[in-house]
């Protein structure tokens, strides 16, 4: 029950996830692993991401994590169902939790990154839990760098927003944040987007299920005073550091290095 | 004497290089090798981006070339030493012809990556050659991103590119595009930076010296008609393709796949 539970992604994005983990279970001991090394996911093919998750997720066992939550859409995407069957505890995703979130949306845009609109999970998923949501898929592979530099408030942000976006216009009443990432932009999405149309964003129901999960398992921790915060990063940990502090005012004692096996 | 000429980038950048050489060197055959699978390469650390390129340099080499450029200035940055010293083929980089393009100047911007902004080559080579140069190093990470996605004549590109530069206005004189992805954003850098700027911009040196190399050692091809040029990635041949025949004109009969030992 001391035991952590392990959260990873390609960079910043998993910590939207975290904060929402924080918030509902707030004595678990927790730690955060950002592949930065490999940064962006989103751009690569499904048998380098599984890779890069297999090795993120071995990391992290290693530690004696009790719930391993992958707190990235495209690693979910690719990697999800060989972490739940090779892995020896409980593995949560971004998708099931998505999915539990579209009731009363029938023109729903997807924001993801590149990888996960071509691995058209969404797309299938939707489908076969909702028909009756007509789908546009949108991948906006400049997003996560722009986030990850910074430049998420910058009006550089709102022109690539606006690019991708503006073909969506007038077509949908929700769009879902299919990448951990994406709710940095929310002010600018909404903004470009306009009042009507409702931004779905999972991360808190991803906190839920794994309070679920750990619940069914009797597993929750009620009793750690001051749980531990535990951040691991492949690349540049002073960086991830400073924006950690700046985006999510999230105390990090320190960050530290993972030396990835493969690049 | 028929042998390859081999070139590797991150990605497209390269391809800025690759022009010169096949202006300069009509008759040779080319091998160029993008390594999308892992870019981009200018927030990575030294250790890794020495790991990628001495697993790029291997797949070149099992290609049988007769002379390898890296035409990436963080690859040169953190790997061209060690790439000489092993490999049994001339080695050509981007620094030292990059050198001897900076006489006259007096204050120089260095644009490049993170990474070769921090491993300080271009500080200290330049100091020591040209000892009077007033040096101004400025990352400028999101211009790879920006290029790689087809943003590089964007509005965005033209905020994030006034944002990195604006603080540079009116201290320079020249501005050396330490970066072979920056020359596809000339016309945006010389906009911001204004008619005094001279832009310094190593590929056409770069292909001069792998001239020079092969004349040196009786190596150089003036017999192949048609030479072959022949392409890889790491990730996604389709969009390198289809890129590389907006951006460049090269005439890419096609683009193949390399699977990367480690990611």
């Amino acid at each position: 029950m001391n035991s952590s539970i392990g959260l990873f992604d390609s960079g910043l994005g998993g910590l939207t996830v975290m904060r929402e983990v924080i918030r509902l279970l707030p004595s678990e001991n927790l730690i955060y692993l950002a592949d930065t090394a490999r940064l962006p996911y989103g751009n690569k093919s499904p048998q380098t991401i599984l890779e890069c998750a297999l090795d993120n997720a071995a990391f992290l066992i290693e530690k004696n994590i009790k719930l391993l939550i992958v707190s990235c859409h495209t690693a979910s995407a690719h990697a999800l169902e060989t972490l739940q069957k090779t892995l020896p505890i409980p593995v949560i995703g971004m998708i099931q939790p998505t999915l539990d979130l579209l009731h009363g949306v029938s023109r729903l845009a997807v924001l993801a990154t590149k990888s996960t609109v071509e691995s058209e999970i969404y797309q299938r998923r939707i489908r076969e839990r909702h028909p009756q949501i007509q789908i546009y898929a949108k991948a906006c592979p400049l997003f996560v760098p722009l986030i990850e530099e910074g430049f998420h408030n910058h009006p550089a942000a709102s022109l690539v927003a606006t690019s991708y976006l503006e073909p969506l216009q007038g077509q949908i009443d929700a769009a879902l944040l299919a990448c951990t990432h994406y709710p940095l932009l929310t002010p600018l999405l909404e903004k470009i987007l306009g009042p009507k149309v409702r931004l779905i964003e999972p991360a808190a129901a991803c906190a839920a299920q794994a309070r679920a999960e750990l619940m069914k398992r009797n597993l929750l921790n009620f009793e750690t005073k001051n749980p531990r915060r535990e951040f691991y990063v492949s690349n540049d940990p002073e960086k991830f550091h400073r924006f950690g502090k700046t985006f999510f005012e999230l105390e990090m004692q320190s960050v530290q290095l993972k030396k990835n096996k493969n690049l």
